[in-house]
């Protein structure tokens, strides 16, 4: 729980032992606090050629009460911005040292309308000028079009080429700075503010090099909502809601308004009690492997019903195959698996889950990347990416959307236990060069919650500070 | 090009003291050669219910003459067995300890029936029972259909499973072990046999942890060529094949029975001059990214036509973005990817390249995950990944195939310079505890220009050896 290496490089004599002997030097993250400004500080706005999402950029940025700067490449932004009645000003580079310039919060740049490979270089003016103005724990936001909608394969190909600028630019810029690109479907314009949001927010401290898609879902976008307290009125569930990764979605949703039905095994129940008793939310002493539990949790919430079901519970159950007995197979494929399936199937046929619902479930790099020791965990994780991707189609019928997090290196009791080299390993080797926090999963999760992300649906995200560990 | 630790680990004092040290030992990898036999020893085939794929297995195993053993979970095997002529008995799980038991080249296991998370533990049974079985240098193929075509979410769900388990034995199974997973589409039986024959042959030595498509394509899948020489009468266009990995690509194209024309910079001219006659192929010198070149490649080709051509010229200009120039990454784009968007415009135009022809590409990990000081490399490798997505459903109205393949450390005269502890951590961060070779890379376009794979087409296949670093 404890990254005492974090702690020391950023003590006063820590930091110069770092720099003298050329030491990683992790950025303590700026993260979410109720108690300062969620967002502040200027947003610098580039763009490619005819950019298509300015406006609701416009839009978010003035929502939030940030100013902005505009890119001399980003000339339509200045009358946008006027518009919106958003103060904003040119953009001037930081002096090559850095140092006396004012900093910026965030580069947000709109890619939307680049429809060649030869027109990407209107992403490379933008970062080549603003990268060294951008604050530490900072934001780079690349907004484009979804390839696979785009009418010509060269468009196709300048847009999926994002993602190499984007995850390059996470893994250079350090600082505590992370790199997201956010395709947005034409016709979802008005559905990015939660996620320009979010990625905006200092929730999303260690989400970095991820894709994100935001598709068409007017049907199921509420009107409005408390942006405070999007989940204001709603009632959620979370899944070894007890302690750790659990306990920490718990008290985020519990803090955006929602009140929370805490599920977890009977033998946690004091925990599990304590948990909620602090957020005012209610404990449910359930195994859920069991296989009457699925009817037994619909039973218990059929009366008011259901807006947020979040799969948390998972064990794990580590031993190279050969070694690894069947009851260890068996257990943390139907702990993690096929007691999701179960337990979705019961609130589904009972209407439980409402329509215009969110199901979040939790998966993992293991799921997508594979681990030594873990062909049973991995396995499981790997199922609910297919869970999530299958559901979605099927779900959006009902203005439901399911999404999975994939969690990296998480401080916890568990990763605490880990031998010293591999949890060091973990912690270093990804952008961040530090492992995350629970919170930070439970922010993540909170986004794909809101009622605000109805246009978000069948999708993967990392919380993993942009790890090496990929597939 | 030459990795001294692998080389020492392997000598006889070198494994004394790398055992008492603790330090990893990398395998020598058993390689294809012309001079040994490509296919020999056994296969042990498991299944869970209702395998679907046996018989188009039974049948390649049998082509190619290895004989079979039947885990007790695949006793469907042995009358198919029989009736392909195959040689078959019953497996016999080595002991714990290995040594005396006879050893099996491949692990193979029919995964298309299962439909549920639970029905995953037949694939528990099978490694866990056989994986001690399994020789250096050996094969784990996991045989599944396309989740996405499955009729419920829980068949999906079940089948996407299988990545975690493919990839989490490739990471756990060590001794130059390979574990890749093939989605086999409903009536794509038929054309599975040169991706079969790749991934059970020493061809794939360094292809790790990857998920191979096969989709139906019988319009296009000849009725028969030589298995020895299926490139026999076809010409196959390499660029950059002057050195290095292009060079690679040339040789073995040659090998298979294509003549090669090879194409790079009027400067690298001898290079090119002597490469191509080492293989009686035909050299032509033209700088890809003039404007007038692939109007000249067209007109020098045309008469006689194309069959396979290998986009492989690249080059890297690498500096973080603060600090690279605008040529720098004008270059890159435009050699690394937009070039390769104008030669096939004017080849498909002037019909020069046949329909059933084959494009391959090669892309990069950069381009999966991006990398520091490389947003231009990264950008047009991403890009190439797009231009294989985009083109593939356009291009497979003639009947031909686009592929890329992703290179991870490969050690060439670019990586023998890099420094120490960069070229140290990119050769034992992936599975095989060490770098590729150029002719890894090489073998896996030979299979993807193959007559045979027509069914393989809009993918992406790492050889990577299973590396660490991914998106």
């Amino acid at each position: 729980m404890n990254d005492s290496y974090l702690n020391f490089v950023n003590s006063p004599l820590g930091a110069r032992v770092a720099r003298s002997l050329g030491l990683p030097k992790p950025e303590v993250l700026r993260r979410y606090r109720a108690d300062a400004p969620e967002f502040d500080g200027i947003v610098a706005v580039g763009a490619g050629p005819s950019p298509q999402l300015l406006d609701a950029l416009a839009d978010v940025v003035a929502h939030i009460g940030m100013t902005s700067v505009a890119h001399p490449g980003a000339g339509l932004w200045v009358p946008l911005a006027n518009r919106h009645g958003l103060m904003t000003g040119r953009f001037e580079p930081a002096a090559p040292a850095g140092g006396s310039q004012a900093r910026v919060r965030a580069l947000v740049f709109d890619a939307s309308g680049i429809d060649s490979s030869a027109q990407l270089d209107s992403l490379y003016t933008f970062f080549h000028d603003a990268l060294r103005s951008l604050d530490q724990s900072g934001r780079i936001i690349v907004l484009g079009r979804p390839p696979e909608s785009r009418a010509t394969p060269r468009a196709w190909t300048a847009q999926r080429a994002l993602e190499g600028v984007t995850r390059s630019l996470g893994k250079e810029a350090r600082r505590g700075i992370a790199a997201n690109l956010i395709y947005v479907a034409q016709g979802a314009e008005s559905a990015v503010e939660a996620t320009l949001r979010f990625f905006l927010s200092p929730r999303s401290a260690y989400v970095s090099g991820q894709t994100v898609r935001i598709g068409t879902a007017p049907a199921t976008l509420p009107a409005d909502f408390d942006w405070t307290q999007p989940l204001a009125g709603q009632r959620a569930v979370v899944t070894g809601a007890a302690r750790g990764i659990g306990a920490a979605i718990a008290n985020v949703l519990a803090a955006q308004g929602a009140h929370v039905i805490g599920i977890d095994i009977p033998s946690a129940t004091a925990a599990l009690d304590a948990a909620m008793r602090q957020i005012g939310g209610t404990a449910l002493a359930f195994d859920i492997a069991a296989p009457e539990t699925p009817a037994q949790i619909a039973a218990a919430l059929d009366e008011l019903g259901v807006d947020v079901f979040v799969h948390n519970a998972g064990i794990t159950k580590d031993k190279t195959i050969a070694k690894m007995s069947a009851a260890a197979w068996r257990d943390v494929i139907d702990i993690n698996l096929s007691a999701q399936e179960r337990i979705d199937d019961a609130l589904l046929e009972a209407g439980t889950l409402r329509n215009g619902g969110r199901i979040v479930c939790v998966s993992s790099i293991s799921g997508i990347a594979g681990n030594l020791g873990q062909t049973n965990y991995a396995a499981s994780k790997a199922g609910v990416i297919g869970r999530v991707q299958s559901m979605a189609p099927f779900l959006a019928q009902r203005g439901i959307t399911i999404n999975a997090v994939a969690p990296g290196f998480i401080e916890t009791q568990m990763t605490a236990k880990m031998p010293l080299a591999l949890r060091e390993a973990g912690r270093r080797m990804n952008s961040m060069s530090q492992g995350g926090q629970p919170a930070d999963v439970a922010q993540a999760i909170a986004w794909l919650a809101h009622p605000g992300s109805a246009g978000v649906t069948g999708q993967l995200v990392r919380v993993c500070g942009q790890s090496l560990i990929g597939a």
